[in-house]
C-alpha cells in the first residue's frame, strides 16, 4: 500500500518550531511535504497575492527522509494553492497547519493565516486541520499536545471529515490537558486595538494590538471556555458562511 | 434628529471608482466616512497587519459636504479598525464596503477584502453591507445598480441586521437587473491557479490567476446561479463558522 501523503503549512513561517514539531508527528503517518511561508505571516486569514509574483525555494537543509521542505514567499493560502499544483506529486491525503503560537479560538479565526490555509485545503477537497497553542512564546513545549495531534490527524487520514468542513483544535498552555472537548466557536471580538506609533515624520501611524472581549465566559461548550480551563478544544469548521436561519426575514428585499 | 453616520471602505483603494460611486449614494442617506486603503488590496481577505505600523493620512482633496475621507496604509479590516477607534466621532449607524470591481460570489467570499471588512464591522456589532460587481473593468456603469445599493442600505440602516449576521450583495453586469434574490453562497472552488512567471535569476516563480469552478451550477438558489442569470444576489452571511451539524460525529475524538 502506497505511504499516506500529509502537507503541512503554518503562518509562523518555515523556521517556527510549531511546524517543526508538527512535522516529526506527521512523518510517523506519512510522507510529508511542507510548503510554507519564508517568513512570519500572523493575521493572514485568507489572504491571496495577486499584485506579484510569489516564489518557490527548495530548503533541502531542513530535510530527511520522508521529508520535503519548501519555502514561499506568499501567503498561507498560497502555499497550499501552490503545494497542490506544483509540488505535491498526487492529491495529499490530510493536510494539517501550525502548531501555531497563539490561539485561533473564537473569532480569532477569521484573521488566522492558520485556519486560512486549512479553510484553503477543504475547499479543494482535502481532510484538513489547523493546530494552535495558547501560547505568547516562540520556544515552546509541545510535548503535552503530542498525542493528540497525532490521534487527531491520524482519525481524519482514516474516516476522513465530511464535505466543506474542516477542524480548528486548539490547546491551552498547561503541563498536562484536562481532556479534550469538541466545541462550537465561541463569540467575541478584540477591543482596544490601537497604539499610537510614534511617528518621527507627524503622521497618524498605529500599531495594531488589542485585547480580546469574551462575550459568552460562562458557556461551556465554547471553544474559549475549553482553553480556559484547560482543555484542548476541537471545533468542525465549515466552509458555507449562509446564515440560514435569517433568509425568510429578507424577502422583502426581492424584486 | 442627528444625521445618520455611514462608515464606507474597499479593498481597490480609495482611489476606485466603486466607492467614489457608493459615497455618492450613501450621501442621500447620511454622513459619510471612507477609510480605505491608500492602493489596492484585492485579495485581501480578513488581513490584519501585525508587523508594522499603519499611518492614516487624511485626503481633504477628495471631501465634500458631509464626506471626510481618510487613506490607510492598511488592509481593508485595518481600515474598518481605525476608523471605529481613531477616526469616526461615534459608533457609525452602518458600514458598507465596495463597490467591488468583480464579484465576491460562492467562495470568493474567503478572499474578499471587501467582505473581509464587512465581516469585521459585523463582529464590531456594526450593520455591515458588502456590494460587488461582477466584472473586469476599472471604470463601469454602476447605473443600474444604484438603485437597490440605496434602497438595501436603507433599509439596513431602519432595521438593523440579525447579530452576528452581515450582507455579501453581488450584482451582474447587466444594462438592467433581471431583479434582486435571497441566495445561500453557492459550492465552487478555483482551479488551475499558477502560471509560471519566467524569474530570470532561475527561481520558481509564479502568478496567481485561475478559473472559477461551480460546482452546483443548476443550484437556483445560490448567488451564483443568481448572477449568472441576471439577477442581483442579497447573502446573509454569518460570523460563527461552527459546522454544528457534524458535532455529534466527532464526539469519539473527545478525553
Amino acid at each position: 500500500m502506497e505511504r499516506k501523503l500529509i502537507l503541512i503549512t503554518n503562518d509562523d513561517g518555515v523556521g517556527a518550531q510549531g511546524i517543526q514539531e508538527l512535522a516529526q508527528l506527521m512523518l510517523q503517518l506519512g510522507d510529508v511535504i511542507i510548503v510554507a511561508p519564508d517568513s512570519p505571516r500572523s493575521g493572514a486569514a485568507c489572504y491571496i497575492t495577486c499584485t506579484q509574483a510569489i516564489t518557490l525555494g527548495r530548503r533541502v537543509d531542513m530535510e530527511q527522509e520522508g521529508l520535503q521542505v519548501y519555502a514561499c514567499s506568499g501567503s498561507p493560502v498560497d502555499c497550499v494553492k501552490l503545494a497542490l499544483e506544483q509540488v505535491c506529486p498526487r492529491v495529499p491525503d490530510l493536510l494539517v497547519s501550525g502548531i501555531n503560537h497563539g490561539d485561533n479560538a473564537s473569532c480569532s479565526i477569521h484573521y488566522s493565516g492558520t485556519m486560512g490555509a486549512v479553510l484553503e485545503g477543504c475547499m479543494k477537497g482535502i481532510p484538513s486541520v489547523g493546530y494552535s497553542l495558547r501560547t505568547l512564546k516562540r520556544k515552546c513545549d509541545f510535548s503535552p499536545y503530542a498525542e493528540q495531534v497525532r490521534l487527531i490527524a491520524q482519525t481524519v487520514l482514516s474516516q476522513g471529515l465530511p464535505q466543506d468542513v474542516c477542524l480548528n483544535v486548539n490547546f491551552p498552555e498547561v503541563a498536562e490537558l484536562a481532556g479534550m472537548r469538541v466545541c462550537r466557536m465561541g463569540r467575541g471580538r478584540w477591543v482596544q486595538e490601537w497604539i499610537s506609533a510614534n511617528n518621527p515624520r507627524g503622521m497618524n501611524a498605529f500599531w495594531l494590538t488589542g485585547r480580546f472581549l469574551n462575550l459568552e465566559p460562562h458557556s461551556e461548550d465554547t471553544d474559549y471556555w475549553a482553553l480556559d480551563h484547560g482543555y484542548g478544544a476541537i471545533t468542525p469548521i465549515q466552509i458555507d458562511m449562509t446564515a440560514y436561519s435569517v433568509m425568510d426575514s429578507l424577502k422583502s428585499l426581492e424584486s
